[in-house]
């Protein structure tokens, strides 16, 4: 692309280096930013920088919190026996949203990934040992999602955990609520006749 | 959504202002760029709001420029007596990529739009007025897109010139090159018939 413009163009690469924006999504937000109001467009600058400078994480479960301990590690109604082990942010959000869980998290801030030099080192692996060894935990859940990463970082903290007394358990694999079954995969639906539950057991939710 | 802090809460919804980019989207760049060095963000927030900032327009066509006038109005090379009228400047840069064009260009930034309370007025229809009755423009090309918008922005631009010596015309419309006739719709077809072409005027290209 040509653009009659240096300022222009530094912006668009700018924001074309953000992750599924290409150039031209880029160009189209950028345009949008010039139409409006120079205040919006100081005020998601500034939002953005405020962030990335003064962005901290909860001292105990590594999610973003703008306190040393966040809300949920504070609480004193959470399970501290119980501690769901996740991916990033997002994961916990979901989790949250669905009013199902009462322990408390870990964010292990990715998954071991070797094609992307992503090892247990950069991972928040090596506190959660720590804090397992700590002997309040009496369950971890691997919550981490069902790729072959996903299940790496399970077996990798499953095998460093060994010898505690610790029950771990992962969250259940099967058909989605309201799918249909011609639909789902073989993978998917083998492992939910292989882990299926008693009846009696899927009358409650 | 329950976010655990509120400066990442402002910052998913500033990001979430922008066209196309909703919630979930806005928390997916957002914590891609906390994952990134600090200097991104900063690269990113700086050049928009520079741009934002001290952006100027070409004082004659009302393309974005760095400078009074922008390069292509600046340029000896171009046919002063050719203008073509654009809705954006992503309109510029796509006809600049055909090289098919050696006129200049007048960018109105955007169509007459009651339904968005854009009228004549908060676009750049006057200026180009001026320039015409100026006398060194002989035709006029409108290539706005062909919606109700863009025609009726046409019709209002063509009624605004009448009496002056100036020609008007407007880009062709018919079967895109390389399209089968079978998916064309009904008005494209029926509009490429009626105004067919000379085949030798189909030969130059």
């Amino acid at each position: 692309m040509d653009f009659s413009s240096k300022l222009l163009e530094n912006a668009v690469y700018e924001m074309s280096q953000l992750p599924g924006i290409g150039k031209r999504t880029a160009l189209r937000l950028v345009l949008h930013l010039l139409k409006q109001p120079a205040e919006q467009t100081a005020r998601l600058s500034g939002s953005l920088e405020q962030l990335r400078n003064t962005v901290r994480f909860c001292s105990n479960c590594y999610n973003i919190s703008d306190t040393e301990i966040c809300e949920i590690c504070a609480s004193p109604k959470r399970d501290r026996s119980l501690v769901c082990v996740v991916e990033d942010i997002r994961d916990v959000m979901a989790i949250e949203n669905t009013s199902q869980f009462n322990g408390l998290y870990h964010v292990l801030g990715g998954k071991i990934s070797p094609m992307e030099g992503v090892g247990p080192q950069e991972l928040n692996i090596a506190p959660l040992i720590d804090k397992a060894k700590g002997g309040e935990i009496k369950e971890l859940i691997f919550a981490l999602s069902p790729t072959m990463e996903g299940d790496t970082t399970n077996f990798y903290m499953y095998k460093r955990l060994e010898g505690l007394d610790i029950r771990t358990s992962t969250i259940a694999r099967g058909i989605a609520v309201g799918d249909e079954l011609e639909y789902a995969d073989e993978v998917t639906l083998g492992r939910s006749i292989l882990n299926r539950i008693p009846f009696e057991g899927s009358l409650k939710s």
